[in-house]
């Protein structure tokens, strides 16, 4: 790694010979495989943007020139490049580098990434802002995949971009893949455009851009030529370059859906080291309704599954194999995942849209105007709710129980473990009416078990686990668990109830009722924010009764949460086992003390 | 109306003699312009598809064939023609006619509307319900104009139905306005299809539809035509018809943006029938957002404005006016509108995002992922807060603080008057980070002495406006108004406080302690949803103090509201004038009893 060893600001690279650029591609790519391999993380994206990133910084000022990537898998190379080479082994860990571009992280993070298609928008806003401060020169440049450009927001944007008179440039890094492969229209229509197949037509002439391509995104001589010539034009500009995803590693560039983020892998071979699984673990959630689904499914011919564009990380894929007349991957499409899966409710479909919980925030007002005012039987199945770790903050799961309990007609819930998700699935199936979102975390449920007989949940019902003299514990999904397994380890056990509530719209107010009446004091916990959350919900119900008690809440605080194992970050917020097992015995001798 | 009298569903359509529809046509506007033109309502929309209308219904087999009128604006002549002639002078009012499709109203109404651009996913949704459940022979159209397909979702709906093998037929309204002109790269490319200068390219192509017109969309004949022949063809189709807002009005046709909902007019000349208006009203919130907007930006020269569409609406068309070139109507793009803002605000700009409180909901992943999470200071200005009346339940703004007040880094104001407003606008502009949302309703003000010289608000302090010795009543937004005038009408207003709360977030702390230490009882009163609203963050702060206080709430039930005027929603959630003398009487007699 001699040469990139010199490199430690896009000026250095400035100052290469052009002739050392392709040794340096090698040596980058290298770098990222390296790092990569051991600290895991993100792989395919940046293995195939390396010569574009090595051409964008070599023909543009950066930062004065701005540069924006959409998503941000594709970063590393441009991380390593700015500055952050040295610490890129602390990529997403606590107090390390973020897994995306991040303004607070570096100046040459022009705008903070992690959701998609965002790119376009952000950087018509910046040049709009550069003509208007006369900064006539300052270059414009997004880099956006073939996935995300079909992600409505980014049409948006190209059709104002392409009447704003700036001299922009998108360049449209087209892989043909997402994190799972692109599909649609626009994939079929730039597939002809690189057969040569598609008639005179360019879709972004349309739009008013002027189009340049398709080229090979790896000819780095071709790239700094194209880029050079680019930056002279004026007005809106589209590069549409084919790369390869997972470019340089065999195995990345043959199985691209795995080694979008593969874990740890041998750099050599690029074979995965399998971690060994703890046998006490489960499968993950997402296995759980995946395979759930795909169960129901084949007993009820009226289940279909939507999912915008994540048929691997929500596990939908387990149905859209075995159904693949009733599954549908509609790309980044949150706002049309969400009507879509109304017009099939409409017409006595019973749709599951598997979606992130974070992604949901992109079809809100879908969920508000097209589900649940018309009462439509959508069942969300938010996965990636709570905190999700080494992601981060784009990618927290931690407003949904806020931003769904305030919508009338929803049922909002969250499973404690495996079997009772798999319960709810079953459960929801025979409803006629009204919208349901049941929301569970990333990773590994504590449930090996989980694969029991079907069985209905009691609706609306909270479930006593416990029953003790003092403390009530009130917890909504997963982190149940954990404080099930804290309470043993108190001072006093007996003097606290664990209550779960698979249920937060509508809470089970009589179970409620008996619990106030019961117990001084009350601990609510669970994953996501306090403001408008279930502690929340419990708080509004205690204010309407006559007996004083005194509340408590665990959850999320009111601020965003950097990344870090969910460990650490559940640490940070005293959510963890020790922080609540003291929590516990503070309340305990509180209570002595009454 | 002879002919349309004999009219009283589809079916007695499609046994009139075609040769009857020119003149069914003639009457069939005429009526819609009896009744809007004294009962109110959308003129402009309805009046350019009466031809339209009547070839639908002639030529499906309408409700077994679904047809979805996009926004809904246009669908007058559609509920006139399928059994809801009679009761169509009720549209808008309570218990009378939504003013916009909906399920519940009419099996003809396959789809409920009134936000943009979702007709075609629901559409798709419901073509391969059909296809799956076999019923081969149904029909599906979508009636969407031009400044509606333009937004992201509809873009994501065509690329999915393209390459979706259902025989849907997507009919492209193209008038070349939305409320107000389209804008945007489509609307260019489409003008240049209509006048014959676009190239050998169309974009509905790219995207796999079959494309057909553009053609004239008020001839009857071509349009019966066409649409039997479209029936019989597989697969996407797109029909491009060219018509004209407000046809056959000539007012209406020569002042579209006027006459897109006129209020009463005389029917034969069309001229607006002023309403007087009570001196004792102030201008409208819009306005005063509007102009103060354009007196703010003449000193500072970094503000710019941002509307999805919306520059009449929401008055931004006065800062637009006089500042044209840092003036954005992005179109119906509410994402884009969101992140475009970002990336100015990231340059130093200081954008004011003009934008409806339900619309803001097409926003909210922006808001949060580009936005707050960046902490950046884009002002959101948003209108049309706290229920509108008779837009009913797609348009109330009521879920904006439960779904804002959980984002770290908001600050959510709602000012009492108009002054207060004014003077928001004024302070926010100052600020270096963080997101504001400033929220105000719809209609006027009862401020005419509004425009003062302009005085910084104190950040984060509520207002004691009266005090008083037991019962504390805290307000946020205009409802201060209303219960700061019913007070005095109480059986004991010296015992009754009333603050108002300008600030939801940050929420007065300090106040709040010295509140609760001096009183009993408290009420707290807001124009949103109880669930996470004003008065829940209330209930959370109460719950962590020491002393037991009651709280009652005046707010949105947890079910969605329907159309009326105001003061009649207003009346039936127990927010009227009356009602909260009866509720403020009741708590002083409780208060008593203590």
């Amino acid at each position: 790694m001699k040469l990139l060893q010199k490199i430690n600001s896009p000026e250095d690279l400035r100052n290469c010979p052009e002739s050392e650029l392709p040794q340096l591609a090698a040596e980058l790519r290298e770098f990222i495989i390296d790092v990569v391999s051991v600290k895991e993380g993100h792989l395919g994206a940046s293995l195939g943007v390396v010569e574009l990133t090595l051409a964008l910084h070599y023909v543009f000022n950066t930062p004065e020139d701005r540069l924006i990537w959409d998503v941000g898998h594709q970063a590393y190379g441009h991380k390593i490049l700015t500055g952050r080479k040295q610490r890129f082994h602390t990529n997403r860990q606590k107090d390390g580098l973020s897994g995306f571009p991040s303004r607070s992280e570096s100046p040459y993070d022009a705008f903070g990434t992690g959701h998609s298609s965002t790119s376009i928008s952000a950087l018509l806003g910046m040049a709009i802002a550069a003509r208007l401060k006369g900064h006539s020169d300052r270059q414009h440049i997004a880099v956006i995949g073939d996935a995300s450009i079909a992600s409505g927001m980014a049409f948006e944007a190209l059709n104002h971009a392409g009447v704003s008179d700036t001299d922009i440039l998108v360049i449209l890094n087209d892989n043909a893949i997402g994190i799972d492969p692109s599909v649609g229209a626009l994939k079929k229509y730039l597939t002809n455009v690189k057969t040569g197949t598609a008639k005179e037509e360019n879709l972004f002439e349309c739009l008013n851009f002027k189009y340049d391509g398709p080229l090979d995104g790896h000819d780095l001589p071709l790239l700094i030529q194209k880029l050079s010539e680019l930056k002279k034009i004026k007005g809106p500009k589209l590069l549409h370059l084919i790369t390869t995803k997972g470019k340089g590693l065999k195995k990345a560039e043959e199985e691209q859906v795995t080694y979008h983020a593969p874990g740890r892998f041998d750099k050599m071979s690029g074979d995965l080291l399998q971690r060994e699984k703890d046998p006490a673990l489960g499968p993950k959630f997402q296995d759980v309704f995946g395979l759930t689904l795909r169960d129901l499914a084949a007993k009820n011919e009226k289940i279909v599954g939507i999912t915008p564009a994540m048929p691997t990380g929500s596990s939908l894929k387990y149905f859209m194999e075995a159904f693949p007349d009733r599954a549908f991957d509609v790309g980044i499409a949150e706002q049309h995942a969400v009507t879509l899966a109304a017009g099939l409710a409409a017409e006595g479909m019973v749709p599951y849209l598997a979606i992130y919980s974070t992604f949901l925030q992109r079809g809100y007002d879908q969920l508000i105007h097209d589900v649940a005012l018309q009462n439509l039987p959508v069942i969300f199945c938010l996965d990636r709710a709570g905190l999700v770790g080494r992601d981060g903050a784009t990618h927290h799961g931690v407003f949904d129980i806020a931003y769904l309990s305030c919508i009338p007609n929803m049922t909002l819930m969250s499973p404690m473990d495996a079997r009772t998700l798999r319960n709810m699935l079953y459960t929801v199936q025979n409803r006629r009416e009204g919208p349901v979102a049941i929301r569970y975390p990333r990773g590994y449920s504590q449930d090996p078990e989980w694969e029991q007989p079907f069985q209905e949940i009691e609706w609306g019902r909270a479930r006593e686990l416990k029953k003790g003299t003092k403390i009530a514990v009130l917890s909504t999904g997963t982190p149940g668990t954990t404080i099930a397994s804290v309470i043993p380890k108190t001072t006093e056990p007996e003097a606290i109830s664990h209550y779960d509530f698979p249920f937060i719209k509508p809470l089970d107010q009589k179970m409620l009722e008996t619990i106030i009446a019961g117990h001084s004091q009350i601990l609510t916990v669970e994953d996501g924010v306090l403001r408008g959350g279930f502690g929340s919900l419990i708080a509004g119900l205690i204010g309407k009764m006559d007996k004083q008690v005194k509340l408590y809440r665990v959850g999320i605080p009111d601020e965003f949460i950097s990344h870090g194992t969910t460990e650490e970050l559940n640490n940070d917020i005293g959510a963890d086992p020790g922080s609540l097992l003291r929590l516990l015995n503070e309340l305990l001798s509180e209570n002595q003390s009454f």
